[in-house]
């Protein structure tokens, strides 16, 4: 761990110093090869396959910090997994007569793919409770501004108004999403355990009456799900796995594009409540933290691309496809619970400025409510009329930078009319704030 | 669409002429905005905003026959989508009473997405029904195959004997995995409705009470499901789309790279029953679907990610995200389309050889029953004697191109020993069959 | 291509009805498979191994008008690529007597790879013109606005003063980056010959005393480089095109970006001339042809990735990567045409405000120009003096809307310092002009 | 460095402890953004811009040794990069006096921009050293097998026969053509140095007569190109690293494929000549390296996509995409080094087998050179009477096991006719030797 080319972080703001980070490093993951080497002594003790003393010393001598991980790296060359040179290595930890019944019966990608379920275990937990935080922070503000409005805004302008109450339950409806389809693909991760073939051949050939029941046995001291079958070359787990972390990653880049956006200086609308310095520019306040959320929201789709690209592969074990799943699954998992983690701090202390949003309705000089208008005119003067003059008076406000209210009320074919409901953006939110609402029903 | 540069699939072999394909091509999707622009109509008449005959004038002019693809596309060039010109005809072709009444209150977007998964729900009903056929040929041969032994290979060397059965019942697993998500995933597409900016302001201004029973009663009249919020930016179902897709061209990925692998010249295990000719060499017999399956699941995690990628949507409509999904999803659609035409063909007319594969057991000269005869070994000369004892012999069985049983019966210390079960590949092959009943119990 | 499974367009305006879709077309692929079949017959009777009125009645049989591309297309599926039944219809167009000649000595390979080499070759000529078009309007902009000063932004805020001419030139800098890989790669683009697995065995077969003229005379029909080795399964020119093309729309991309951002209802710094319209809201101009780039520039590098993945082609013609290129490769070719097109419309008809640009500079009450008030104070107060006199006033600038020169002003010990320059964002724009200058004179 | 989330390759022995890894670590990317440092301060003296003791005195502080990693990746969350924290540490370790001298006028993305080029260019410096490694060695196996017949394969099944020269030159090919990109892409990485915004303002506030000058003298510090612009958002040599990088490993991917391919139990035309052990079966060498390889290609397309997608690149500074490169160009070195220091191994030390070679090309009872039968049979018989009669004879040496030669020879029609040249794999293939002498001039 102190060789010259170990990595913590240095190039990854986004997920380091997160307990993601803490559950997905080399170390947490020579806990997790070695936690499920102690594991399978555990099962098979428990079948009576193996004696309770040898399960016994095996889990004693399975302390990570009796192992060189550096040299585990550089020794799990030779056959392209580090399962072998650890198992060499805990076989001597445990001793001459426990030493044998060490990884017994099982082949090296038993414990790497039990393994990588445990940390995608463990590394989930923290990032759903850090989804939670965020959509208990982003109910807040949905609830707190169902009646802000503001400018809704599509392809870059202006459009119609909106709220900012119905933008941030939208915001947690993504990251509700994100948290079903999380907990359900962790409560979903098996154990893997097959053998060299995935017939668990030598299990039966040291012993068992029915092998069958070895690999439930060893999903229930990992906590991990018992396999229908073992999956060596079935990788539904870790496809899931992609799903549900690009999603995520996704989901919380939708947050993070929006609130780029309303802190843009012209804009700020929003404002990260912990924004970042500059180097060169003391004073400038930086949404580093939605930056960094956008940086993973880019990187996950392609991360996940190569998990899924995994699924086609050949054999009982295919020569490539399982080694190209190892770090990006990592990687995914460390980005999602960092972008997880920055989302909840995020969506803590976002500050929103409901006057900019209003004083930002009127930037059009009234076209924004100009659909509402027509919806408004249509039956007094007729489609066809309603439309050239508002397509004529709308061209003049922009132009002229004047009101289309004003010049409307200055046709005399409308002099009857009173359009100031329709003409203020404030009240032509329609429905946004009984979906608002509806969307906070969802617990 | 006799344009010189429509397509009609003569660089896609894979789902030309396939159902996927009628269900996904221009006037498909041409046909879907349609029935969207007809049912809003319907629906709002339902909600007594329009007018019954309006709607029933509506309906019959979305009829795709009156339509010019190739100028509504052109058209979409300026707007940067193909609803606006589509109004345009729609509102001409409906007249000028009902005319008005056509897209009132919606947005492009709403008819877009809307007809997306009309398409989506059309092209997914012909793969699940190639899915289904699939699985049962798979069936069939997991069962028929239960106790055919062949070689179980890893990282392409042979490893331990398994059998044929587990190994289409492992195809069979991933096929209903597939099955099971893109069910979930077309039970649960969504109708879009929104209006400019996700508020259902307009349909307010035009009279609703309450606009938010609106897309309901849109949705019903679509056959999709009503939404909880509008998702012009909450991009879950196309993500879950992505998903799903992405799984099944891989599920189906799988048994074409092991179809590939085991119908090589010198394998020969299994042979396509349709397998294609060379244009050079009239007696080739290629493995063409398996092959065209396997450029699909090449193919698909990449389209998936670009639609993951575009959950980060920024504002009420994107300007990017959104229009990069159109053809992507389309292009999964059509992908895993044919390939589960391909894949039910494939599997429905599979030539196994198990005679190859008893032969083959025998190539390593006894080496794939080494594990099982070090199990054999260990109680009767210690662990470390077997070992060395296995290691030395296997080592002369390849050199010598000996049978290792030979070997081993030779040796002056296990002349008691019966080894002839364990020598022997086909009683070697573990749970195999046990796993194999157990996963054809999964319905 | 009148099936009801064709494309136009109708989901691609970023592409539709340019000349790279006329290119790219399946009408554009078979005149090419059939100038590949044509030429190769000619560059066969050049070297005299085919009677020369066989060359003559092949290339006039190769009229794509007599070819039925939805029944070549259906066709295709049972060998896997559509040349198997083109030369079938081609040999029967041919005549009894020429017949044999077609497609003698080569595979399908041969000619597919050719014809993608064409059609590529076709589609990148008006895509360098547009890219032409694009970069001369730029440089126009560059030179125009050389000295027009505008808020630099970094991570969303303002950071320091730059000029519209230095943004300018550097969006000219990566069209001229793209532009040189285009066309590097379109002038290395080789013909494809080296029959059944890249030997050229048939050739001798059939009489050639050194088969390797063969290629070379091949290229020279069809203008294409003469290839050192049949690439069959060395796939660097599809890879190279992946690169450049991937490269181009990222760099439109990147002026895209740009535009999207400063034509912002807020920032309105740059209009699109031509914007596009709303189904909705007829008065909104979107920046439609920015946002089709935009997409363009988010799916280019997926299909780029499934191209550069198909580099990992196994034996001499690989089954499953060859077939994933085809339809990626003529969407980058589509995507990178249809950008072209419109980044070429998009800035020869850019709207430019300064005014807007000029009135930004003073958003952050003179912030912007903090860090080098900073180079100013340091040397009369010392740096920490000086650092904690500016980030006080900033603060109290930002918080109370005024001056930070002003606040400057009323200090004590500044009295006698003139900063009016420093305080001038106009006046701090550094090298801009001169690096705008240097980057003009790039040809 | 001894953190509980610190990498040391335990994930990766596709490229842990290689060269590359020890060139792209935290420490060696620490190094270089103290390099990057250092260099800026020396340019400043040099151009009279910083006293020359400060320069010594910043080069003497950038000592690596004396900054905390994890530290620094802590601190680094705040403002979103390292370069923050590092400036605060390093300035207190230059001193008072010299302190204020470090990092002056620069920005963040300054340095590491510079410090990402210098870690490529050493990363790569290994990497193109075992290209070369690499490509000797096959220079050395096409040289030594340019008569060597083997099966030419396609779509997995045997078409007609080549040679393993000609296979062993076009991976040679494959290897220059990586060679060659990377070398250019490396010689061409620039340093970086714009100040804030791109205009190097900060540098004549601070006394610059031309600060365009400090570029240039920046750049000769690093060994880095001088830039033509500040390249922020102009990201051309991140993109064409992506490119080569993506290039070089599917390139070497090729490679592995055909080793993985040829190594199969079944065929066993090659070997690793150092194959890796398996944990459960000691007997079992598997192809690790070639496995790694692939995992490798599998991988890198994604990766460079994800650089790809950066290009578009909005504002001076880009709030995601820019912090979406660091990781995934950090991966490509780590990848394509590893996977180039395997391929040199591997290339290195392969066992070739020529008698299995010429063994399987008897395995279709001739059917492989019925191409070539073919020829010879057609000025004989015709071409639909040879044809005919090679289809059927085909068919009955595939169905009974009998040589086709054996079958001609029986016919009458055939009896005067000698075709025991094309009869005989061994002499068929064509100009593979030609080819092979051809690429091997190619330097």
């Amino acid at each position: 761990m102190t060789s010259a080319d170990s990595d913590t972080g240095l190039l990854a703001p986004g997920w380091t110093a997160s307990p993601a980070a803490a559950e997905t490093g080399d170390a947490a993951f020579l806990r997790a090869l070695l936690d499920a080497e102690a594991a399978l002594t555990r099962a098979q003790a428990g079948l009576s396959l193996v004696p309770a003393e040898a399960a016994q010393a095996v889990t004693e001598a399975a302390d990570p910090g009796r192992f060189d991980i550096a040299s585990l790296a550089e020794r799990a060359r030779g056959g392209g997994n580090p399962v072998i040179p650890l198992v060499a290595d805990l076989t001597r930890a445990a001793g001459e007569d426990h030493g044998p019944y060490v990884h017994r019966g099982a082949t090296s990608q038993d414990i790497v793919d039990s393994a990588l379920m445990l940390v995608a275990h463990r590394a989930l937990g923290p990032a759903l409770t850090d989804l939670d935080r965020c959509q208990r922070a982003l109910a807040g503000l949905a609830a707190e501004h169902r009646d802000t409005p503001m400018p809704g805004r599509t392809l870059t302008q202006h459009a119609v108004p909106t709220t900012f109450g119905l933008k941030a339950a939208g915001w947690r409806s993504l990251v509700l999403d994100a948290r079903d389809r999380v907990t359900a693909v962790r409560n979903s991760l098996p154990a893997q355990l097959g053998g060299a073939a995935g017939t668990l051949a030598a299990f039966t050939a040291y012993g068992a009456d029915d092998a069958t029941a070895l690999p439930a046995a060893y999903a229930a001291e990992l906590g991990l799900r018992a396999p229908l079958l073992p999956w060596h070359t079935l990788r539904t787990p870790v496809a899931d796995l992609a799903g549900a972390l690009a999603f995520t990653a996704g989901a919380l880049g939708k947050l993070a594009a929006d609130v780029l956006t309303l802190s843009r200086t012209e804009i700020a609308e929003v404002a990260d409540g912990g924004a970042g310095g500059s180097s060169a520019m003391p004073h400038k306040a930086n949404p580093v933290r939605a930056t960094l959320i956008a940086a993973a929201a880019r990187r996950a789709p392609l991360l996940a691309a190569t998990l899924y690209g995994s699924l086609a592969a050949e054999d009982e074990r295919p020569a490539g496809a399982w080694h190209a799943e190892w770090e990006p699954l990592r990687d995914l998992l460390r980005l999602v619970g960092g972008a997880a983690r920055d989302a909840a701090e995020l969506t803590g202390t976002l500050r929103v400025f409901p006057d900019r949003m209003r004083e930002h309705l009127g930037l059009t000089h009234g076209l924004i409510v100009s659909e509402r208008l027509s919806a408004e005119l249509t039956p007094v003067l007729g489609r066809a009329r309603a439309k050239e003059l508002l397509t004529r008076l709308s061209r003049r406000a922009h132009e002229e930078g004047r009101e289309l209210g004003e010049l409307l009320a200055a046709e005399d074919e409308l002099k009857d009319l009173d359009l100031s409901a329709a003409g203020d953006p404030a009240r032509c939110t329609g429905s946004a704030g009984v979906l608002t609402d509806r969307a906070l029903e969802r617990p």
